[in-house]
């Protein structure tokens, strides 16, 4: 088949021109005889090609230089452990907002080290909803306060950035980083794994205010200390370098669709476009609160369940792949990331349609 | 430039036929009309990927079921706290042997996580050879004993298996795995970053006997804890999916080639080759005891250490890249993993006979 279109939460799609430019030098990266994948992380080559990825990303999301830029191995997952490791002292309590499965999950593991408050939770609407940040039971001496600005497998997501005054505010940020402009200032962390914005998986981009930094308790494996991999530049040991370079590529061609501006306008009327369908035709359904609606995933229904195997088989053999729902929540989850086209969108649609009108 | 011969040390080179069907596939694999990088991890087409890696890594080494396989993130640097963290109990002492830096490193970070008895160490001899076994001090109630079979930067390489009773043997065998045939059930754990013998940078194989696993410290972060990886068969979050379909390759290939009997045989006749011509050359030289050289990591001096500069620059001009030794140790270093033909020695000899005529 030729390119389909993608709808896969993670690995996700990538940008058609990074794959075709990676195929080009694959082999052999700009006469040097070599692949990307075969140089050593302190060879000039690889050295540039790293430094112009972090380069590119600053100036990609305005990070100033009051900010590292880490590129870490072990996905988002392993952050969730790093996070309280390098931030939440002994005797400290952590803030958390618990929106969905991936913020349960970074709550589970903050427990295992230290003290955390869950202090808001809309669990009790089945997680279709953010609570009001004024009913937010905050600690104002917290080391920090966590928020995951989407939920990717509900499809829920954030359209405020929490005031969090002096405690520094942690966002877990894999599937909507780079989806549209960020003020990155507000934030002591943000960290993303990169299979959904960035690159391929097996690379998490951390970016934490430098002050955060140098407070690991003494347990922390060195390869998780944020100070060590700052001070090394993310080479304390053999990083990920083929994922870094990859996630290079994708910079560079966000940069040429027009930044994160551009991004955002494309990604709110791509969400708004399949919303807007699902909400004008009967046979779907999304479950979601509308202003917290993720941009990123949109989980839908069918009106029967049983047809699920149906739409999804139907959907496969027109090359619209991977709309099955979480496994968690079963339905079907469109994931509309930034290399996702508005061709792919609007062939959905046409499917969509189509679908009802034969089975609806 | 054409394909070069690649000495790096790692990351290192990759068979040219491995890069090249990852070319062909890169934006399609096999008519899914999706690149390897954008699967789901838990889809059946990088579910069967993966499955295939691990069989034929199992029957490549000989890998009973008495053996979880681990396909981990974070390189073996990770490994020197996930070890400790999951085989050494907190009033346990482990025992180490210490033949060069990578020893080193595995030590420093275990003595941060218990007690650690260095049982041996040739670093009075400047790292050049490897304690006979009879002389090591070692602690028969030791949770286990670590060794490091190949020193990447010194060129150290044990040319026994260390016995170590009813201790579980532990080795980071990085730069040495594949390259011969080997006795998986004299070990408790192997651990290797793949960026020398096994595929790109940002995987870390890991082969444990099952009996070792469940035994993590409380303080373990999940990501580290080997029973729950070995669960969740690597995929308790979203593995480096594209490292290990690059592995699977490499795997593939080295079973063409005849698996790691042929491998250590097209290995050993490399390795005499360079040693046999650096010891009649009297204008080069290799510093260690000649019983434990490595097959893997040649490093060699020339008689004139000012002519550094132009032997490297002759080599790269010819195509024969990353001939700089280590920056801890200087002089020259041949990295010759399996994908280096034999070709790359002929080459590099040829190369090194004229040097020393004209400049010797």
């Amino acid at each position: 088949m030729s390119r389909a279109f993608n709808f896969c939460a993670g690995p996700a799609t990538l940008p058609e021109a990074v794959l075709k430019q990676a195929e080009t030098e694959l082999l052999d990266w700009r006469g040097t005889g070599m692949s990307v994948m075969e140089m050593s992380h302190r060879s000039d080559e690889f050295v540039s090609i790293a430094e112009t990825a972090e380069k590119d990303l600053r100036e990609l999301a305005g990070i100033s230089d009051d900010y590292a830029v880490l590129f870490m191995q072990g996905g988002a997952s392993s952050q969730f452990a790093t996070i309280p490791l390098n931030l939440l002292g002994e005797n400290a309590e952590a803030d958390y907002v618990s929106t969905g499965i991936w913020s349960k999950k970074a709550i589970a593991e903050a427990k295992r080290f230290g003290n955390v408050n869950v202090a808001a939770s809309s669990e009790d609407s089945g997680f279709t909803t953010i609570p009001d940040q004024s009913s937010w039971a905050t600690n104002p001496d917290a080391a920090y306060l966590h928020y995951t600005p989407n939920e990717t497998i509900g499809g829920l997501e954030y359209d405020f950035v929490p005031e969090s005054g002096a405690v520094p505010l942690v966002a877990d940020m894999s599937s909507t980083i780079l989806s549209r402009p960020l003020d990155v200032s507000k934030y002591g962390l943000i960290y993303a794994g990169a299979q959904k914005n960035i690159g391929p998986s097996g690379l998490v981009v951390v970016i934490v205010r430098k002050d955060l930094l140098g407070k690991a308790r003494k347990e922390t494996p060195t390869m998780m200390n944020y100070q060590v991999i700052a001070d090394n530049g993310s080479m304390y040991n053999t990083p990920a370098t083929y994922s870094w370079y990859l996630a290079g590529l994708v910079f560079k061609w966000l940069k040429e669709q027009g930044g994160l501006q551009a991004m955002g306008e494309m990604n709110a009327r791509k969400a708004s476009k399949l919303y807007g369908f699902i909400d004008d035709n009967d046979f779907y359904a999304n479950p979601i609160d509308p202003r917290f609606r993720s941009w990123m995933n949109v989980p839908f229904t069918l009106a029967d369940d049983a047809l699920n195997g149906e739409f999804l088989q139907g959907a496969n053999a027109r090359g619209l792949l991977n709309l099955a729902g979480h496994r968690s929540v079963g339905g079907m989850r469109a994931s509309l990331y930034n290399a996702m086209p508005e061709a792919g969108v609007d062939a959905l649609i046409e499917y969509m349609t189509e679908f009802a009108k034969e089975r609806g």
